[in-house]
């Protein structure tokens, strides 16, 4: 094999072990160096490849290289950026595939959801097209756990965790003061479409009475009776309720019960603020004294209480990424295969990234209990293992240690400006 | 001395580590039962205690009450119910002394904030006056750090620690986003009319630059046009803005930024929400995209990240609330006194009730920067001790394992029903 030098970028929403993901890449492409010359880093993400602003990460000492395994965000930028289709926007790609040629890069390692295997589908075909081949492998990354085809998605079993974890300690609290104080506590939790995040808080309830005692998907039309009927009832029956609420709950028309009416980037609707509403329905009907909490990027971010089982497989994609590469794959993107449930076990496995591009893996109805309000079964035993095991990052002086790296720039070697 | 019986009960807000100093007493009191014969735990706190409701808590083994010290929330039940003054509602003193002369109760220890103090101190005053004199021992309770004389309150240290590691968390993350995406962050913690838990987040920033840029007090009259200033400088100079506001954040005018207009128990402004207020706010001068988070219970209840000095302290105030009991003193509460800075060193002290009950501590004015948007290191001295060390709970399957005592009632002496 010639010897060519890679391109890895980290996209969309960050989690808290997308860097467990660039740091199994770097790590495994510098074991390899006779056939990968340097991992040059997108500063922030697919927009350092556009604009030529790489980082040469090389410059990084293998110690700050094995924290990125305990630290969480995206160590060299993120973006929310996503390509237009190749009929509407084909210089773009056209530009990548430029920049990649002229710092000799050969390997294209994208770091993300859907939208982000999608892109890299597209610079694989346009390459080949264009004479300049580049091996494009994707690594999954979203807390959603949206992405099809894989078991289970890095960044979703610590952010699971840190909500069934939350969900616990919180129900606890409000058990005490449920007496004479607080009987209703809302949680809203990240899952605009998915209810994944929304089901993990479910783990934390594993016998009768325990919080939450709601849990309200996405997947399921929320109705105003039913949910009331519910709180009242769990109030009687175990004096207080916890309930986890999607950002993404929504009325039978598809409208969401908290819509702030702001769009990002990508067109999709800016929601928050769910909890509140619901809080104060409950108060307007029953009564009962309220409190909700938000935990919005705390949830994703909650590197302290990581997964060790999604830990490792963050690790692991991004090793297999590299594998992948040098096997000669190109269009593929390394997948979590179940083998077994108890004792869990997993294995890597691939998949074409055309049957993931785009793809928005929904829960399961059998996930989902009669009558719609909490988890089945078959839903923790999925579940389960994928907040198994603490990951605890080094603390000095009370405080977890995470890494900033240098992020030297690579010179630039193309002459004329490009703006995204 | 004779042997009695002792009582016990939690009161207020519950913390992560009011369990550790119900087990520190609990365990001492269990070494001396030739002094004290039975551990009763009010259900529900004081309350308990009008209703004759007790809990035997000799019922519970060894292994669950070593349990309460990593088990977040109040075991036996708190409440918010604040006793009139004794001339207002004399009957519920003399009731409280009536059930602990039915119970051959001579040790009263309770557990709680400045309300609680000024509770167990009437009670010393009166069970003398009553010819009936009972032991009235507090123990200091408060994730707000706002009673006075002791150097800190236990429940503080744990709430300050995962104010500081969340922001640090949150922190990355929004820069990982900041170029195409969030620029500004904003995370609401406790802390009606004292600051200490939001400058707790001051200590995530230990380099220029670090999250949180912005700390807002409620100390501090909010000022929009300053604050403005800060968060623009903020993101020109670092790319994002991270802040952290307690909810009683308010006007000049005394007007809270957040104000839901509902009264607790004690007749206290139930507030929440400024967060949001704070973010729309920044959007609508800026367009910045904002983000925000509200910790709510989650922060008080953490118990997975505990500070290692806080379970410490509190399990010690448990135990030293039993230790100044044997040693003959009534309407006293041991305090913590810091002998050294660096290295941290503290000792146990006590203080008469009358000097803590009713008093609020606020930050001494040196510890808030000059712009009133941050700590001083002063500060950063103060509070870097209270968050050291970790004291992680042991895990089953991903979730923290925290302890449900049975609470067995003890069988009622007196015939007459109360009514609190």
């Amino acid at each position: 094999m010639t010897k060519k030098n890679a391109f890895y970028a980290q996209s969309g929403g960050v989690t808290a072990v997308i860097n467990a993901s660039a740091c199994g890449l770097i790590e495994t492409a510098r074991k390899h160096k006779d056939v990968i010359g340097k991992v040059y880093a997108g500063r922030n993400g697919i927009i350092g490849a556009l604009t030529e602003d790489l980082i040469d990460t090389s410059k990084e000492s293998a110690r700050a290289i094995a924290a990125l395994r305990h630290t969480p965000s995206g160590a060299f930028g993120s973006c929310r950026y996503k390509l237009k289709s190749l009929e509407e926007d084909r210089a773009q790609y056209e530009r990548l595939i430029e920049v990649f040629k002229a710092h000799n890069i050969g390997y294209f390692f994208y770091n993300g959801g859907g939208d982000s295997q999608d892109t890299s589908n597209k610079v694989s075909q346009l390459s080949k097209k264009m004479g300049y081949p580049i091996q494009c492998i994707g690594i999954p990354k979203t807390v959603d756990n949206d992405l099809p085809v894989t078991d289970n998605c890095p960044g979703f079993g610590s952010v699971a965790k840190y909500v069934a974890v939350s969900i616990r300690e919180a129900g606890f609290d409000v058990a005490s003061m449920a007496k004479t104080s607080t009987k209703v506590f809302v949680m809203e939790v990240m899952g605009r479409h998915a209810g994944w995040i929304a089901a993990a808080g479910g783990l934390a309830a594993e016998n009768k009475g325990d919080a939450p005692h709601i849990i309200i998907f996405p997947e399921v039309a929320f109705e105003r009776k039913a949910f009331m009927t519910k709180v009242k009832q769990s109030v009687a029956d175990y004096g207080y309720c916890a309930i986890v609420v999607s950002e993404g709950a929504h009325y039978a028309d598809g409208r969401f019960l908290a819509d702030a009416g702001n769009t990002d980037a990508f067109g999709h609707k800016q929601l928050g603020g769910v909890a509140p509403v619901l809080a104060q329905m409950i108060k307007d009907e029953t009564g009962f004294k309220y409190h909700w909490a938000v935990a919005d990027y705390l949830q994703r971010s909650a590197r302290h209480i990581a997964s060790k089982t999604d830990v490792e497989q963050a690790y692991a994609m991004g090793k297999a990424a590299v594998e992948l590469a040098l096997a000669g794959e190109t269009a593929v993107m390394p997948t979590i295969i179940r083998s077994s449930n108890k004792p869990y076990r997993w294995k890597i496995g691939s998949a074409k990234l055309s049957r993931v591009a785009n793809v928005e893996k929904m829960m399961p109805k059998s996930f989902i209990s009669k009558d719609g309000f909490g988890i089945t079964q078959k839903c923790r035993d999925y579940l389960a293992p994928l907040i198994k095991g603490e990951d605890y990052p080094p603390y000095k002086d009370g405080l977890p240690q995470y890494v900033t790296l240098k992020n030297v720039a690579v010179t630039k070697k193309l002459t004329d400006e490009f703006t995204p």
